[in-house]
């Protein structure tokens, strides 16, 4: 998607380390006029998918999928990270280890909002490794809900993720791939 | 606001300990379509104050404030808890105790997303003791920016956030205020 990577170019910070910081408006400062344009893609895209629900996960995720969820007029579930009193013991859950924290989170969904009624499209803000999602693939399996798909704002085309889920057979529409960067430099350079 | 009231009778659920679930469609599942009628609710609650941005706290806030936004016309900026070696070390901070975690956090905002020049409104999806708001208060006094105000979904009427705050001479628009609860009929009264 030419608008997010060119945005990504303009105001995207390349780190060492393999961190890109996009902070000034997809996951500090958020632009939600820039989401209301993915939303739009990601519902061009899935359009020929039954998809009755979004599923996200905390915290950077939910600004894109509640914003991008007005394109397919459906509910957000976002997965919590923790247990708190306000959520029943009747869950689903998992464990996700965070690339950018260098934490391992228990990752939970209450089982009333995710059944085998329901049709999943997966989305976040980053694909990296891919832990994020393939916790929320086990949280849909083990709700015997159907994944549709998964939409990504920035996929880090350098890092395993986005191969291990697209090799399982699921589909995988990231607004930009990041094929390589440089720290040096600040050059960003995206999958055709 | 006769929506937002109606739907928490319907879908809300009373529990011992003063706890008002409201999980299956304001902070775990989330419906965005009421969301939109709340931000529309709240621009034309704010429709004299000249709002720059939006200010809010992960993670139940955000999906709200997002979706509000695009009434707004503005961009978001949500409160992170704890550090992420993703965020510069140059940030506003402040502890805010949870009232549901019954724990502190450490809660920071990057300095570059909040100046002097930010005229702020702060959304969140709870006001109880007013410990959040506080804190995105302090922030704001931190940055120099001006508050133009506050957005709540529900108010804990019978709890002392609400009046600790407009004591202050900020102005909150709650749009539901719940008087008192009852956890064994499940009775719900609102503030007229």
């Amino acid at each position: 998607m030419k608008l997010l990577e060119d945005r990504i170019r303009k105001d995207g910070i390349v780190k060492e380390g393999n961190v890109l910081k996009v902070d000034s408006f997809i996951n500090h400062q958020m632009d939600v006029n820039l989401f209301d344009e993915m939303g739009k893609e990601w519902k061009r895209l899935f359009a020929d998918r039954p998809i009755n629900k979004i599923l996200t996960i905390e915290a950077s995720g939910i600004g894109i999928a509640c914003v991008a969820a007005r394109s397919f007029n459906v509910p957000v579930v976002f997965a919590k990270k923790a247990q708190s009193i306000n959520i029943d013991g009747d869950v689903y859950a998992c464990k996700i280890e965070s690339f950018t924290k260098k934490r391992i989170y228990d990752v939970i969904v209450s089982k009333k909002f995710l059944s085998k009624d329901d049709h999943v499209l997966i989305i976040d803000d980053f694909l990296a490794n891919g832990c994020a999602v393939l916790g929320l693939l086990d949280i849909i399996k083990e709700a015997g809900a159907t994944v549709e798909g998964v939409g990504i704002a920035v996929e880090k085309g350098f890092q395993r993720g986005g191969k291990l889920i697209r090799d399982m057979g699921i589909r995988v529409e990231s607004l930009a791939i990041v094929e390589s960067m440089d720290a040096t430099t600040g050059e960003i350079v995206f999958r055709k």
